[in-house]
């Protein structure tokens, strides 16, 4: 049986590689275009690091699948088979990155017998990253990671994202469900532009919980493998099984807070990342 | 006329120690307190941290004045006069501390005849340093900043911070105002857990707005002169002139998107930092 190590180590020189390319385009002038919605960015940079991820690892592992941000919107079909498939958010938190604001990751995940093998996620503008392989552990820069112990939802941090849709039946049952986050009370909420970031640092153990409606299967990918192997839990929001091309996840330290956010949300609509347009 | 740069560089070398002393701390365990809310959290370290920094511009210059927030929790009043002031933070963004939420800052602000002359931002996880000095530009790690140039407030990022209170009334103006700004539609709104930094974001140029009800002027002293030292915008809720004391402000790379905003808001009455609780 194959420990996919060597993918890792792979994954990890490409990241480094990407993270140093979105770093570089921070500083030039962006291309930016909409694509779902009018908040729904993305760049040229967007483009470039995926192909530079896809077409390095199409090199090193041939006969692998690909699912990446830019492709599917570009029409490739969003589908997790059986086969050993690379999962790819060339630049996570787009919209940070057009603006600048410091919170943007390159996000690689792996999939194997459609089961999440190994995750990487690098920080581009503070140079972290993150490092999971299933069995293995979870990493950053090396050090062990674990998820926050806390049970009590009055001194959880949240966080959350908002997601592309803007209408305003969709913005109140946003809205709405983090006032219900809020009025717990909880710590606080927070909201910095980056799924996978924010997913990072429930595997850091610097929040309690993470919830959102309306990401991807490449924001999840990744970070899902990191917040298990540092003992967290990672779900639908409904509190069953994660599905990775549901749009929608909850994830925390403790099943305790994770109970609490999925019974506390009402759910928006997104669709799936696996059916046709 | 004093132009107060020996002032500023013995901030800067204050704000390096002080984030020393709290980047130890965010690894120790840590005693945590409330203050006006359950949500209003301290540390021992913030006591730490501010007795360090009031005691050593204290010896420094014995006839200043200061202001700080835990000398004012404490008891003592917080009174803006014409003496030379110095206006401190000692760990902004107490809760993100206390998960070791990556955005913390020390910030370090100085008023003479109430006006602002100096401020010193220091993010004590990533290391950088925002200062500023009336009239002579602001800084980031030593490279000039200029605030975004945007006008159009659909493609502004805003930022925004909870505040405190989280009675339904409360929260349900927090939660209208956010609406109207992802209505608007804006690109979308921040919620990172420390005034201060946010305001610096503004200064930077990776975000258009900030606006709170709820901080203190603590918060905005340090931020205010960096802004505006950056060619951006800081004054009051309303509109009109900025008054460091009514713990509610809008800043702005521009003022055509500062107006945008400050038509929008519905305001959160905080009371006001110089009344006696």
């Amino acid at each position: 049986m194959e420990d996919w190590s060597d993918c890792l180590d792979v994954a990890v020189q490409i990241a480094l590689r990407a993270g140093q390319v979105v770093q570089s385009a921070v500083k030039q002038e962006k291309q930016v275009s909409s694509k779902s919605t009018p908040t729904d960015l993305v760049t040229e940079a967007d483009h470039q690091v995926e192909e530079l991820i896809i077409s390095t690892l199409r090199e090193k592992y041939p006969s692998h699948r690909f699912i990446g941000e830019e492709s599917s919107a570009a029409g490739v079909k969003c589908e997790l088979t059986d086969h050993p498939t690379w999962i790819i958010d060339p630049i996570d938190g787009t919209c940070n990155f057009v603006h600048s604001f410091p919170m943007v990751a390159v996000s690689i995940g792996f999939a194997v017998r459609k089961e999440l093998e190994l995750g990487v996620i690098y920080h581009c503008f503070d140079g972290t990253l993150y490092t999971a392989r299933r069995g293995h552990g979870a990493f950053c820069n090396g050090v062990r990671l674990q998820v926050s112990k806390e049970k009590d939802v009055s001194k959880a941090l949240i966080l959350t994202e908002i997601g592309a849709k803007r209408d305003p039946a969709t913005l109140d049952i946003f809205l709405g469900n983090m006032k219900k986050m809020l009025s717990a009370p909880t710590h606080g909420v927070r909201i910095i532009g980056s799924s996978t970031l924010a997913l990072s640092h429930i595997a850091s153990g610097a929040a309690e919980a993470y919830y959102q409606y309306g990401l991807h299967c490449w924001d999840i990918a990744a970070a899902a493998v990191i917040i298990r192997e540092a003992g967290g839990h990672v779900m639908d929001t409904t509190g069953g099984p994660l599905d990775l091309m549901s749009r929608r996840v909850v994830a925390a330290g403790t099943r305790q807070i994770a109970d609490y956010v999925v019974k506390q949300l009402q759910p928006i609509n997104y669709g799936r990342d696996d059916t046709d347009p």
